[in-house]
């Protein structure tokens, strides 16, 4: 059996007392847990760039760890809170589209959080993070079964249009994230091997392709499959985002011209 | 008993070697200290917003936990240096109201830092987290008695003014820090209920109470108890700070309308 | 023996899917892992900031530390890959002087990065963090000897210009780093004791030396001996990077004015 570890992901950045109070919460209930922040940078409120960060994370860990997310909007509303078992490990967050990666890639079994013996004695309307989250992760780290947790639920859910268009003419896709590089992050898949493509996506028009970003001279810009397996926009020593304009959300168009 | 845990938190940020030198001090004095980031991004020399933030976090965690904090901007004066046992749990910092919260709060026994010998054997003018704070928090984790490290003091440093005035008219007080979502964290209690108010702060003038952020309607303002038991003024999805000209230090003044 | 602990240094940032990766690798070769970082925050590709930032803090660590450290704007190219035994502890990252403070200060033993074995089974062309120094690491925190991950290496690449020049008439050097406090720490080392001196420093002309900070009256400049051994310029709650337009890279010059 492996050791307790909790993964903490959040838009709750690390200025405020949010996340401190949350290992507190964990700590007290779990004191053995081995506690990993992934981010707490995801932009305030964006759900869709926290799930995009987790999906390309989770596999890298080992069975059993937990996952707690929480990028929570609608914090205090009817929202529904979440546990779910995926890919042999736990995620623990609320139910806004968060775990869509994992959902969409996983066999995964989703329990509602119910039962009010695993939370915090006092749950303030805008703090679930400290008063559910947390202490139902380390309820999970240290061996509660997740079906103790609340009634299963078979409808969670999933964020529209991450699933990127792919016909045999183009590939239409958005960008999901722009990395700390500046690098633009796409939904598009790897390019089709010995084909002529144009990507268009803000003011760029590219139609080269590296292995790695060495290949690309200073200031010139190219596509490339990234570490995340997801097809990359970036400038060599320079801001893909600046320079073409690239957010999360902008619209990719990849025509393949030698069909 | 409870494994060895020590939390940091500074104005050091994270871009310098200011923290990753503490820690390694720390694990070479107690290697199996459990070392738990709470912020290192507290403002530079802003030792009220410390404070705050430690005084939000402290009760989270368990029993015998040792809160490292260092914001210190009379290093290497003559301002005295502290541990102090308060709530179960210790405290190691400088002598300048850091710990006012938790002096405020709980029955505290305090004690100056004057016995080397748990100091780094060489101490520099300019950086105590290194050479004092972060050896004396390892003894204490690894099990040194607080009485050990120097003489008994009763008159530690408070800050003033972080209590707020309140009598039947009207509350004044003060913003105390604005968060990543731009609330701005007020020092005035909870609500009384059924009671009408207008609250004013900045350029805000708030009438409306809410329970939590999904009743404000986007854009609108609020007043809210945040997860601190403290009133917050909040903008739905936006910076109430930005928004109302509100910084740590803004008067905030609540008016009873109905008495 | 003492327990496996692993630091990281990069330029990844926090906000990215980076470090998140490279620690679930590490715990899944090596779970009872203690992580420790030092910070993601040098700035991209500043290879001789990650340098110094290192340097600084290498050795407040216990005994068989593993430091893995990625400024890599190499990566994918013919650049080696090293482990250093040095200082008795364990250095991890790519050969581009990243180690040259280790290097220049330790006697070391340089192994390249060669026996696929020790990486994970697909490695891409653009993440060696996560997919050659993350795994090393772990094998080598976990205990696999240094000279099984590859050949010996003679030539590691060293920095060039981060030692001064001192002559009896002046000192010229640079400025290293910007800390968090707009200190702009140089490479020039204590003063000599009794002399009178003036430093230029992009529009500084200091002639005034302390102990510590708060020597200095507010608003005023002065140079002390930094916690690094390490002159660095200061102003009194101020930033004396923007005061005087000092960026890493700047030219420091100290003239002897008494000889």
């Amino acid at each position: 059996m492996s050791s307790p570890r909790i993964t903490l992901t959040t838009d709750f950045g690390t200025r405020d007392y949010f996340v401190g109070a949350m290992k507190g919460v964990i700590l007290g209930l779990c004191p053995a847990a081995q506690l990993v922040d992934l981010t707490h940078e995801i932009a305030p409120y964006a759900v869709a760039e926290g799930a995009y960060l987790i999906g390309q994370i989770y596999a890298c860990y080992p069975e059993g760890t937990v996952h707690l997310a929480v990028v929570d909007p609608g914090v205090g509303s009817t929202r529904r809170a979440l546990a779910i078992a995926a890919g042999r490990q736990l995620f623990v967050g609320p139910d806004n589209g968060l775990f869509s990666w994992v959902l969409q890639k996983e066999t995964a079994v989703v329990h509602e959080l119910t039962d009010r013996q695993f939370w915090r004695s006092v749950v303030g309307p805008t703090f679930h993070g400290r008063d559910v989250f947390a202490p139902v992760s380390a309820h999970l780290a240290a061996g509660v079964p997740i079906d103790q947790l609340g009634p299963l639920v078979k409808d969670p859910v999933l964020l529209p249009g991450f699933v990127p268009q792919l016909t045999p003419e183009e590939w239409q896709g958005s960008v999901l994230h722009v990395d700390r590089f500046g690098n633009a992050i796409t939904n598009l898949p790897e390019l089709l091997p010995g084909r002529r493509f144009e990507l268009e996506a803000g003011s760029a028009r590219i139609t080269k392709a590296v292995k790695h970003f060495d290949q690309i001279a200073a200031g010139d810009a190219a596509v490339l499959l990234g570490s995340a397996g997801l097809l990359e926009v970036a400038v060599k020593q320079g801001s893909a985002s600046e320079r073409f304009g690239l957010q999360p959300g902008s619209p990719v168009r990849l025509s393949w011209l030698d069909r």
